[in-house]
């Protein structure tokens, strides 16, 4: 009898944990593209004669339905179903359209002037040349290394940067690691090489040798699993007994008040739907769709082997060390043991689908704060909260950035990035910095003030400086899709004259409606604070205010560059904070589409010239999160995780707190 | 036998409980009070004569002692205890230094422009005169409110604003509360009234009748115990079955590498010290004292009955609606269930000890946050973090504030402040924001241009525009007293035509020493980013860099109104986000030990003037942090946890990330 409740209650939970695994199916338009999609791609484009054997894959995404497409799109009616694919061969890049309904290829042609994103293979293929090329061979021989078997080079997209040898052509820049003697290999760096390689001939079309500094000793080496734990740390167990409050249904996740759909994206990673709220049985919509759309991370060197570094990671990047900027979770650290964890199927470069696991997870959590409080003469009036997290991991090369969406429960989704994983760092020839540094590290500006570019993070080795930039798209639809963007203005306001009271300067918020996007590039300034509202004029909160929705910013930063500077030109979006637009379905990357070998002629900076009008019609919102990053030892050999945010917030949208009636228990 | 074992479980519980509740006693120079000393300071007062029967203890806080006594003194060493005291009595106030090791007064003086801060007790005492006066009687009758029972008037302190009324007196204003119809008071405001109270000479001075609207319907009443939790919420439940992994030794916490003291002051709250890290054995100070200075809370209304609401919180209203900036914590809610609570003893306005339950608490948590984290080829390399939080929250008046400490495993120390409690509110006549806005709630600048100086966040009700600032004061003591300043700035740096990169910019850390306080002034700007960093030059990592400490600044705010109106002279201190001080034993508040009537005469404005050395020498830091607050109707009936925080991080200090040995469990 013992065994069979025993067995009665397991299969219970077998069959409700079931219930949350997401077998790749469509239940909606939004959904992410299933294994039998993907292969429905690759048969469609091969019959139509347009993959060959070496023809690579290099990029297959969901091609969203248009917006009213799927708003007005029902359970039950039959979902298109588009994938926009780009494929590489022989030195072409193509872009395709393939309806996947319809077995069709819809569009196909050739790119001219822009081009695939780089992938693993086509670096593979480059490797051999890059090593066995005579003047690497006598650079690498200088500096003592003859053993090519632990030699390995690399090429990285470049950056468009001015120079004739990139117009026209397929270009990377690289590096090389020499491994022997260490197994971490982000401090193996052969220093002082810098390479150009046209990608198409297999061949390094220019090569310079800055001087050689010696190796330094490793130290990115560490016990991968750690030691015990300091005596006398007790456990913390944080168990869900009866399974999670959230549910999931055909993909739709449901959680207190909140509703949304999700896809994991091969280049943007987690993509949140049709966020919407229950208030009072009626489905509120918030945002449409949320996601990252494009990072952009400039290295400050002054040496042209560093000062090349600079990442457009979703755009260029996403093909790299494996498809797909997201990548596995572990449970237990990056989630707690207890979260659900979702797989997604990406794909590899010869069109098949690829299962990945743990690419998200999804948990709540009390994390021991009340939703509010107050203390009267009676007593303490409190509640405890807790809040639904959604999150994946983004690894491009050596940097890991924890992406979370945090669902709250007064209204607010937090937007949270968490850098972390390993600096990327130079070799210097410095051992330490008492008595001046060397060149590569540190310099004077034109009036003799010291300047330093790095700072070592271990003997030799220079954390170079750095900036982080995380693009969001945040396709706002508070209300209905069509909203007006205000941005109100905090401004010092001196009494008038006649007014009685002894004070003569107060504050007063100035309401001020931005009417065209090209007027609406917003920068943070503590002398000009702003708030950001995006409003529906045509619904009201109870007072009578229209429903708007807040996006509030955490700590960032700007770009410090020039705006002609080449990085800049290509990543402009860097420079505001907020960006907003008209929704336009070619409108998803911050940085434009094909970011390999780009010249900022796509995205945001460009779109918002046509300076169209962002009134009372769909608008989406650019957020940029930023921070400079000066490396410490204390970054080295892993990086603490440090995280940023926003949020996003209801104003006016609830006639009052929506936790008010939270309960006494958390 | 079932039984036994039941029993001895609950006794150990008793006994590892018991060992760190903190029966008052003196282990250590900078503990708090304790009852019997509280009693020596009343006995000692009395016995020279300070003391009659209507005398009121308007503060009696520890006074420190010399800090080169504290770091000289030892375990087993006589501990040398002294209290600060104000007394009011008969209108004067006095400060008196008791020595409570010698019970002998060591100083007595009546204050002269300066003043006791006001209490309840005095409150009360005007209370009868206010609302019997002939002009408030007929005010209120012209509102129709007869019934006085349930009219309740109070007054604050009246901020200096320069009307000669308040020159040589002691001038509180006030309101009245018309009760009846409602539970929650805070919208119970009667509108349209402002008077000046002498306090001396109990009554009012001056009454000004700005005209009536009526009251609002109430809208601050609410269940206060919640409902049922939402239909599908399951238990999220988190234990340390073994107890906590922190030990509490004669008052001083040890968890992980960490090591603190703590006290309660009735003024500034939780105050931390002798702050620091076990590294490899040795113990390396990182601050000595931190703890928050002062609150500042300007409203910005264009009327004199609501812009006279600037509120200097910790040194104005320490001793309103209970001695003690701080109050009680609810367990579940405020904090979790298996945190330590702590209790403390402040004080009566009769100079009786009283003894305060759950004032702060102790816990660890793993919110389910990765440490650091990689994914490599071959796998993830993450471990989970865990963090202690030593937490209390200040209430004052209407707003509470969660006032944390977050003891990190990177070393770096969160300090984080949660904004929630219940708006002020006044009444205004408009219901709805459809149509314009009465002159209460709305205006328009000279050029025309609409403003808005609140929110209707229920009908007739309108959550008025204000600021928080709390200003930190942190004596950081990197590795020793000495340290130095450092503002590095990060600055775009054009490359030497002759350097053969194609970037033409970069930017580059430039290291700028501060010598001198009065150049220590730092705002934060998005254009112009600087790194604070409090640093030791005479002691260095193993790279040759001098250890530092930083000041990492979260989303923060600056006061938007001139330096030379009132309220912004007073508390000057919100002007700049970073201030740098010398240590001086006298320099404990930002705002001035006085603060009731204060002219801006004592605080950081003040003391920078002397312009005093910074330079390796003993220094603290002072870093405000600020919000601008327009209230929405999600901020009503009760404030969602609005949060705050800045970094203080190591650079320099460690060799490497001390996280790198965590364990893989939680």
């Amino acid at each position: 009898m013992v065994r069979r409740i025993c067995c009665f209650v397991v299969s219970f939970f077998l069959v409700s944990s079931l219930s949350f695994a997401l077998t790749p199916a469509v239940h909606h338009p939004l959904d992410a593209l299933t294994p039998s999609e993907y292969w429905t791609v690759y048969r469609t484009l091969r019959a139509a004669g347009h993959v060959e054997e070496k023809t690579t894959f290099a990029s297959i995404l969901l091609r969203e339905p248009a917006k009213q497409y799927v708003l007005s799109w029902k359970p039950g009616d039959p979902i298109s179903r588009k994938a926009n694919v780009v494929l590489f061969d022989k030195g072409h890049s193509y872009e395709a359209v393939v309806d996947i309904s319809a077995e069709k290829v819809e569009s196909f042609r050739e790119l001219k002037g822009e081009q695939a994103p780089f992938t693993d293979d086509e670096m593979h293929e480059v490797e051999d040349a890059i090593k066995h090329d005579p003047r690497m061979l006598e650079a690498l021989k200088k500096r003592g290394i003859t053993d090519l078997k632990q030699t390995h080079c690399y090429v990285t997209p470049a950056g468009y940067v001015g120079l004739p040898e990139q117009d026209g052509r397929r270009i990377g820049w690289g590096g090389c690691i020499y491994a022997e003697g260490a197994t971490g290999m982000w401090d193996r760096e052969v220093p002082g090489l810098f390479f150009v390689v046209d990608m198409n001939a297999k061949k390094i079309t220019r090569f310079s040798d800055y001087g050689s500094v010696p190796m330094p000793a490793p130290s990115n080496d560490y016990d991968a699993d750690g030691g015990p734990a300091l005596p006398g740390t007790q456990p913390i167990i944080t168990t869900q007994p009866n399974g999670p409050s959230f549910k999931i249904t055909d993909g739709e996740v449901s959680w207190q008040n909140w509703h949304f759909r999700f896809r994991l994206d091969p280049r943007v990673g987690p993509v949140v739907n049709l966020v919407s709220l229950d208030d009072g049985g009626k489905r509120r919509s918030v945002l449409y769709e949320g996601s990252l759309s494009e990072l952009y991370v400039p290295y400050q060197d002054p040496e042209e082997t560093w000062n090349s570094h600079v990442f457009i990671d979703a755009g260029e990047y996403f093909m790299f060390g494996g498809v797909g900027t997201i990548k596995p979770l572990l449970p237990g650290a990056d989630c707690p043991t207890y979260a659900n964890f979702f797989s997604a199927t990406f794909y590899d470069t010869s069109g098949k689908p690829v299962l990945r696991p743990q690419m998200a997870c999804l948990f709540e959590r009390n994390v021991g704060d009340p939703a509010w409080r107050h203390t009267d003469d009676v007593g303490v009036f409190a509640r405890p909260s807790r809040e639904l997290v959604f999150r994946s991991v983004a690894t491009v090369g050596n940097y890991d950035y924890l992406l979370d969406w945090r669902f709250e429960q007064d209204g607010s989704i937090h937007v949270a990035v968490g850098a972390t994983g390993i600096l990327e760092v130079k070799p210097v020839k410095d051992k330490t910095a008492e008595g001046p540094l060397s060149d590569g590290i540190a310099g004077k500006d034109e009036q003799g003030n010291p300047l330093e570019f790095g700072q070592l993070v271990a003997p030799g080795v220079d954390g170079v400086d750095h900036d982080h930039f995380f693009s969001y798209r945040l396709d706002l639809d508070v209300d209905g899709t069509n909203n007006s963007f205000m941005a109100d203005k905090l401004v010092q306001y001196k009494l008038p004259k006649d007014n009685p009271s002894p004070r003569r300067y107060i504050w007063a918020m100035q309401p001020t409606m931005i009417g065209k996007e090209g007027d609406a590039k917003m920068d943070l300034s503590l002398q000009h604070p702003t708030m950001w509202r995006f409003v529906n004029h045509a619904t009201h909160d109870p007072y009578g205010y229209p429903t708007s929705y807040e996006i509030m910013a955490g700590e960032t930063a700007t770009s410090l560059l020039p705006s002609e500077e080449w990085p800049q030109k290509r990543a402009g979006f860097s420079e505001h904070q907020l960006w907003v637009t008209p929704y336009d379905p070619n409108e998803f990357y911050a940085g434009g589409v094909y970011v390999s070998g780009s010249k900022g002629t796509d995205g945001l900076t460009e779109w918002v010239k046509k300076n169209r009008s962002i009134d009372n019609t769909d608008i989406v919102a650019w957020y940029t999160v930023g921070f400079h990053h000066v490396p410490r030892p204390e970054d080295w050999p892993q990086m603490p995780v440090m995280w940023h945010d926003f949020i996003i917030r209801p104003f006016h949208f609830f006639p009052k707190n929506p936790g008010m009636d939270l309960p006494m228990t958390p």
